[in-house]
This record gives C-alpha cells, sequence and structure tokens, in this order.
C-alpha cells in the first residue's frame, strides 16, 4: 500500500513510489441537518455514505483509491458507541473499495460534520471538457433510487417494498470500477451528486455541448430496477426522481463507443443546455432542475 | 510544482514524478465557537490561522507544503463579501508558506467549519516516538503570546500594548524552515497546538521519557518575548500561559545538538510524566495541564 505511517503522529506518511500514473486528490464534507439527519440514518451508515460521496469523486476522474484521512466534529452529548458506529462505517466503506483511512482530526463542533479526504491514482484521469456532439450519453448505476428512499425515510414511511431504496440512500456505493473502464475510452465523466440534470450540465458547460436525454430510455431504466413501480407506490414522478435525485453516486460518462456496465441514457449535440427529449419527440428544457444541498432541504 | 489539474473538476491531479522524498499528509478543521468566534476575528484571519494550524502539522514532521485543498460548511446568511475574505485569508497564509490552495468543497451548514487538508515532502518525516534521556528540549517560536492574545480579545481589552499578542493569536505561521532544519538532527519533533505541557506529553509518551522543563529558562524566553509585560499587564501567569497555551504553533524537538532558530526550554530524562523543575530545584508535575479543545471554551 505505501503507507509509511498510519494514525498517531501529526501527519500520515507515504511512499510514492509504490504508486503509478497521477496523483488525484478530492475533499468531501458530509453535514449534519444538511446531509444528513441523525433520525433518518445510523452513524454506521452516516460513516459508510460519507466515505462513499468522496471516493465517488475519485470514481469520476476513472481514479483509483489509494488512502483517505478523516476529520470529525461532534457535539459534546455525543456517545462513545455512536462515534465507534461512525467509524466502522467510514473503514467499511473503505475496505469495500480496497482502500484504508490512514489518518484523521478530531474535534468539538455543535453540529456532527464528517470530512472524508481521499487520494488515488489514474494513469489518465478524465477531466469534464471533452465531451464532442454526437458522444452518447452512458450511466453507470441507478437513478432516482436514493431520492425515493430518502423520501420514503423522511416520511417515516414503513413498508417492506421501500427497503431497497432506503438501502439506496443509505449505503450508496462509488462505481471506482466502472469509472476505471471509462476511463480507457470516455471524453468526459464525472458523477452525480446533485442531481443527473445538474451534474451532466457540468460535462455540457465545460465541453460546449447539449445534453440530451431521451425519455423513453430513462423510463426504460426506470421500469428495469422498480423504480417505476416505487415511485406509483409514493404518488413520485419517475422522470423527476431520475433527473433531480442526487446522491445515487451513479457516473456519466460521454463516449461515442459502449461502456462496459453503463446504460445509454441519451446523446450529446450541438448547442448548449439540458433537456429531455420526449416519448413525442418534442425537447424540454431541465435548466432549472437538481438539488440543491444549499436549500438545505433536510432541516426538519 | 506538479500541478496538473486545480480548481473545476471532480479532483485535483497532481504531477507525483515532481516531488523529491515520502508524501506527508494531514488534515485540520476549524470550527466555529470551538476554534474561534466571528465576534474575535475578521475572516480574514480565520482564513490565516486555519490555513497554518493545517501546515503546522507538516512542520511538526519536517515537511515542506505541496499544496492544499479546503472544504468550507457556511451558514445561509453568510456573505459573499466574507466567503471572499476568508478565503483570501486562506489564499494569503498559503502565499507565505510557498503553496497553493489547488481545489476544494463548499456546502452548507449551521456554523462556519474550515478544513484544509496539505500534502507535503520529506526526505525524512521526524516522528514523536525516538526522544532518548539526555536529549534536550528544544523550541522554535514563542510561547504564551496566541493565548495571552486571545485572552485580550475575548475581553474586549483595548490598548496598544496588546495589539502584538493579539496579533500573535490571530496571525500564527507554521515554522516550517525550522522544522526542516530539526528533521537534520531531531530525534523527535511536534507542534504546540494544544499546549506546551500537553504536546510535549506526546513525545514523552511515545517515546517514554520524562520531560522537565526549566523554570528559568521558560521565564528567560518570558522576558526576552515581552511575555513577562503583558500577563503583568493583563493579571496572567506567564509560566501558565506559556505551559497551557496553545495556538502559538511552536515546534518542540528532542535533540542532542543545538538546533538553528530553537532555543532550549528543558531536558528529557529517564522516566515518565512532564514536570516543571522550578528555579528552588523542586519539580511541579505538570500532568492535566493543556488546552483542551473539547471544553468549548470559546463559547460565549
Amino acid at each position: 500500500m505505501g503507507v509509511l505511517l498510519g494514525i498517531g503522529d501529526d501527519a500520515a506518511v507515504l511512499d510514492p513510489s509504490s504508486m503509478r500514473g497521477n496523483l488525484v486528490w478530492t475533499i468531501d464534507e458530509q453535514v449534519e441537518r444538511t446531509h444528513f439527519r441523525r433520525d433518518l440514518a445510523g452513524w454506521i451508515d452516516i460513516g459508510w455514505r460519507s466515505f462513499m460521496s468522496a471516493a465517488s469523486d475519485l470514481a469520476a476522474m476513472g481514479a483509483e483509491p489509494w488512502c483517505a484521512l478523516s476529520a470529525l466534529s461532534l457535539p459534546a452529548d455525543f456517545e462513545d458507541e455512536d462515534l465507534d458506529a461512525l467509524a466502522r462505517g467510514q473503514h467499511a466503506a473503505a475496505l469495500r473499495l480496497g482502500t484504508a483511512i490512514v489518518g484523521g482530526n478530531l474535534t468539538r463542533g455543535e453540529v456532527v460534520t464528517v470530512t472524508t479526504t481521499l487520494l488515488g491514482t489514474a494513469e489518465r484521469p478524465v477531466l469534464r471538457d471533452a465531451a464532442r456532439p454526437g458522444d452518447d450519453i452512458w450511466i453507470a448505476g441507478r437513478l432516482g433510487l436514493a431520492a425515493a428512499g430518502l423520501f420514503a425515510l423522511d416520511r417515516g414511511l414503513h413498508d417492506e417494498r421501500l427497503d431497497g431504496v432506503k438501502e439506496a440512500w443509505l449505503r450508496p456505493w462509488a462505481r471506482i470500477g466502472e469509472g476505471r473502464h471509462a476511463a480507457k475510452f470516455a471524453h468526459a465523466l464525472v458523477d452525480v451528486s446533485d442531481g443527473l440534470a445538474q451534474d451532466v450540465g457540468h460535462v455540457g458547460e465545460a465541453s460546449g455541448v447539449r445534453a440530451l436525454f431521451d425519455e423513453n430510455l430513462l423510463r426504460d431504466h426506470a421500469h428495469r430496477t422498480g423504480l417505476e413501480s416505487i415511485a406509483e407506490l409514493l404518488v413520485l414522478d419517475p422522470l423527476e426522481l431520475m433527473l433531480t435525485g442526487g446522491e445515487d453516486y451513479a457516473l456519466i460518462a460521454a463516449s461515442d463507443v459502449p461502456l462496459e456496465g453503463f446504460w445509454r441514457a441519451g446523446t450529446f449535440v450541438e448547442g448548449q443546455g439540458v433537456a429531455l427529449k420526449r416519448a413525442t419527440g418534442r425537447e424540454r428544457e431541465l435548466f432549472e432542475l437538481g438539488y440543491d444541498h444549499f436549500r438545505a432541504r433536510l432541516e426538519p
């Protein structure tokens, strides 16, 4: 692993000669009442999803995780057993991705924050600025399920048919393997954290292309993943869930060849903006859609 | 610098072939009402000291900063001009240390948190576990001034004689040069962030030695730096300020040869614990002293 010194000194020490390619480096902070509420998730879930959220940024570069540091701020009344559960969730997620947390920082704060910084490696990191008109929009992972799960958790709905979508929100995972595969072929790559429409917009803007989702392809996906019937149960629009729901940590790639483990959701074309091509052939602009963390919708 | 990609994509990309030695990696989080209060410091100060606090961990390994990421959580009513000042403070501190912030994360939260992760390089990182009996205790930087400054700020004291100590708390700096020099000779190295007595205890514990401060040497330092007269003005004990005050970000080294830029404060001896050798020759144990962030003394 090349970790010469882990937790216990002022800093971790790594041996760069053990790594190949470029270093890819990210930081992500998950904040109580912005990203999670303690009445909706266990601390082990919060640890897991915080780690996966950060790791998804590496997946979105086509990188492989190397190692991680974690910074926690915790209120005075935070129980030791809760800290233990939080750390177990973080470590389980790290283990799941074949990486490790090699150091960190612990401090007092009025709300819980879980910050993760991850170093990864990539021979050829994939940016977001080289999508071309004619590239297809490829997705790795499922869409809309985490948003449906959060809705069900937030309303306190108890129905075993909702267990799967709750799990999707509570225990997402970063698409590291798919990202590494995409890195061989894709012109652009990002992850879905704020919502499909919003995140594909980052590719469109950086690359100077227009993203056009195909309603039929999205509806196929909703049918295949069970999102269609869940949305019916919750009286929600499956397309809305897919286009605006974040936190599935799916990947969006721009590629002119099919990508293993990805499904096709539309096409990049000349122009700008993000739109949905209806089954009727008409295009609906999706400019304003997307989950904005700054709306802090998790406040009770 | 080896920074291939900075702010704007999912992660930063670095070229490790541009670096020498080992990677040294740290994360530090500064939390409103634990580490700072907005009525005591400007946002530019808060940005500066947050960055320096993290960089001090690299100094404490004998490392040189390479580059940094920053994660901010900010309340909904946080003004753009305050964010601008905060960022200017961070960038000024980075510039002062010859490094740069190459990416980050911005999110909503009820209290301000400023988290900094720094990568540095060191040919030979200095740990805390190899101090030997007979090594002297060497200090780089001043002690007690930041604690006096925080006291003056907290009480709203206005006297131009206090400007220097207020500045010590508001604008500390990481002792990178001294740390790199110490790395050539020192057996152990840490920084003072929680308080001299507490932080030297980390060396003592890891190395299995006893730290014995010399009251005469500490009083000499207090006299030389002006802490003596400031303490008199504030009716505080200069020794107490030096032994328990953190946030000067001084360095403590264990070395059997003098270190350039360091002053001698005592000796490591056989045994355990931390003590002050009084001018009378008697030893006073300092077991319980130190600034505990978990006491959250900054709450108004």
